[in-house]
């Protein structure tokens, strides 16, 4: 397994009034750090995938726990897993870790859409075995 | 039992590339009708509760199916039910109807945090009456 | 004249770790005044406009003065006045107020935008009436 | 004079319905630039600045020009200039490069707020001299 890791960092906008990051903001954090996984673990700058292949991932389930606040100034490092990839859905699995404390764990189900017909389709095979390569041993 | 139902609205900040509601827009929507509650079902402007009598509720985990999009422009009416109302926890769930069809549904935990101390504290008395109501008879 | 007036609410996720509107937030809040404006003066669903009509309106410039600060909690009257109807630009000015106190002062200059060429265009006639209605009377 | 350069990214988060950057998500991303003025140029980090420091730099101004739409997936140069700095105040020019083509103008003047007392203060000595290597030959 080789996991994709990735630090983001805790911005002035994201926090709320008591200094930590409002949950909305977190969940903006997740999806940039898909983006960005999909630019340099897949090899596609998301932006091609959307507007070039016209596929898109919309969510279908996302479960989190918020272990610990995220603080203004932190900058937690995520490592992101694949928990299954269906034929043509996907679920992850994206892991806030502040030094070595899990301070956020979520596992988001994205389907796969054909943005021309908005109609399910497959993940195409190119990019099934980057994505395979996120699995952990025992999952 | 009486839920509590508000109408939102999908605004053009909202939607992604794709005109459909971006999922931190939606998380951000379901603080504010979460706001909304405290202050026309509880009686407390949300603020005063912060700012006033210094209790947060941070979010401890969430759970969301994501059915069918909201798109731009759309009128959902939320309809808020307390899942469980612990000591110091509570457990509401977000149900956004578009029309008669579920398009999004949301089980949201919180805990209750003394923000002077950054300690979970118990939820005041005064406050468990009007959310005690939102529970459903089978809950 | 006839100004379009509106009140809004300064949200926990519109401010700061200071508990004070942040600016971006603010431009999202006149932006939502200005879909308000579109759906309640002018009389047409600001979706409708951009989805029905392809008509968009992207800012050309943005001049600000923040006078006072937004805090939590907050409701400023927004008063909308047009200072200039072009061909195919828009200039409204965006007044807060809280209590009589200016917080904050807007102009906003938009172009009329073709979306299906994403070419400058007239301002459809049918909506020069309400916009004009809005200037002020020294203007 | 030694401009702050740094690249910024057009994320999905930032566009709306027609793919472009929404302009609230533009203003976000000036702040972004702000605090890593602060953090890679004057050498604090942002975050040390306002818990540590207790110095807050609320915006005054803003005047910005829109002259090209930012799409979703381009990086554009953002290129910090010092336009004035006064003994309370500063007014930063960001503008925002596509290749060579200047597609965002922004001017914004802060104050300098001493958090505790919620007053106006000087701007430290210490931080005034890598502000002012960004001043413009002709400024």
């Amino acid at each position: 397994m080789a996991a994709f890791e990735i630090p983001v960092k805790v911005r002035f906008g994201d926090v709320d009034a008591a200094g930590i990051a409002y949950f909305p903001s977190i969940f903006n954090m997740i999806h940039r750090v898909f983006e960005d996984l999909w630019e340099h673990h897949v090899g596609i700058p998301y932006s091609d995938l959307i507007v070039g292949k016209q596929l898109g991932f919309p969510l279908v389930n996302s479960n989190v726990d918020f272990k610990s606040p995220l603080r203004f100034g932190d900058e937690p490092r995520v490592v992101v897993t694949c928990e299954r990839l269906g034929r043509s859905s996907l679920t992850l699995r994206y892991q806030f870790f502040l030094g070595k404390e899990l301070a956020l764990d979520a596992r988001m189900t994205t389907a796969c859409i054909d943005m021309t017909r908005l109609k399910s389709c497959a993940i195409p095979e190119m990019y099934r075995g980057p994505l395979l390569a996120l699995q952990a041993d025992d999952s």
